[in-house]
């Protein structure tokens, strides 16, 4: 059985994600922080596409010593399982993620991925190969569920989230939507990929709840699965 | 003076404002309809980019009876100015907001607009000239404030809001979230154009209202500008 799938991102009132240099930029504040920390640690794994790791470098290391503490106190580990959906394996071998702190991690493949690199990441992290060219999210996500991970955290980027969300494999969605406007027409955005045509294939979600952090607002949207 | 410009948008919870093939598509029911049919009674100008009157074709005129008849009881006209931002001249002589109902029309173009369109153009609308191959949207707006246009609503698309937001022209945005997730990297945005790179550079906005419409939220901003 696949994993629940909990969809975590911070937008500008604008929809944009970073700049159209894909540089990370500051939307939500320390309050909201927390929340994302929470979140996270109350995960059992957490996801990336492979262009936020080039882009960010992130460690997706739990950081607050509360959260932390009441892993080790549930018997879990230190951090949740930190993956990299990286068609073409791509991942630097000095990336962050493969290193800061102990735990487990797990980067997903397509079988047109280079060997050589495939070799050298297996030093460092569990190898799931789905799919001829792209990763298939949803055998994807059948395997981590065989490997006893229940509930993902998704932080991004819009491809991956996309790719997810077309695939209709997201349950859940939070939002912070921050106090400032990005703009750009190539800046990344909440939902990347070729996008939906037909207003029969949108994805539609329920408002859960709406409630004001700092300066901006987070939205918690349920998504609709088709029956 | 330039007038007070408000922004009003619907867009989805991934902030698009329609596909990447720019059909408008339903975001927001007929609750919402009716608050923007209400700003727009309120409002001595409604303002469109040209992508969105080649895009949509819309007439941009107020629909209630309610909201007429309250116009006609303050004694301004019907409907309230049509402006095109249009650079090029490229509104179409037939295009509905030049035609439907009474009521004033501005094309605002720049000097590099083909003399033969903008001769079409004059026998529906007043024309306003500014800038030299795009319309400067300062000056037109100054030209639009000697016209007794005090209070502006923009209706899109992510081009034209871009600009004014990146010149500083905007007082107010309006945002609908609606509970669909349309994605796609070319689909339109709220801001659209080159976009931001600086963190110095962004918009920064202060969050007036949060309400709940029907199955989205309606997200008031009030734009701080820089002193």
């Amino acid at each position: 059985m696949r994993p629940y799938v909990i969809v975590n991102t911070a937008m500008s009132a604008d929809g944009k994600l970073s700049t159209r240099e894909r540089r990370q930029v500051k939307i939500s504040g320390a309050q909201d922080f927390n929340r994302v920390d929470r979140l996270k640690a109350g995960s059992d794994a957490v996801m990336v596409g492979i262009g936020t790791v080039l882009a960010d470098n992130p460690s997706l290391t739990v950081k607050s010593e509360e959260c932390r503490n009441n892993r080790l106190a549930r018997g879990t580990s230190l951090h949740p399982v930190r993956i990299v959906v990286d068609s073409h394996a791509r991942t630097p071998p000095d990336a962050k993620i493969l290193h800061k702190e102990e735990g487990k991690r797990v980067i997903a493949i397509s079988k047109r991925a280079d060997p050589a690199k495939v070799r050298e990441l297996e030093k460092f992290a569990t190898v799931i190969v789905t799919g001829n060219d792209r990763v298939d999210l949803a055998e994807m996500l059948e395997e981590l569920g065989r490997m006893k991970i229940r509930r993902v955290m998704v932080e991004g980027g819009g491809t991956l989230i996309a790719g997810l969300v077309t695939a209709g494999l997201v349950d859940e969605i939070y939002t912070f939507v921050g106090n400032i406007i990005i703009g750009g027409k190539d800046a990344p955005t909440l939902a990347d990929g070729p996008g939906f045509v037909k207003e029969s294939e949108f994805c539609r979600l329920v408002l859960l709840e709406a409630r004001r952090i700092e300066d901006g607002i987070l939205l918690h949207w349920k998504v609709e699965h088709r029956q």
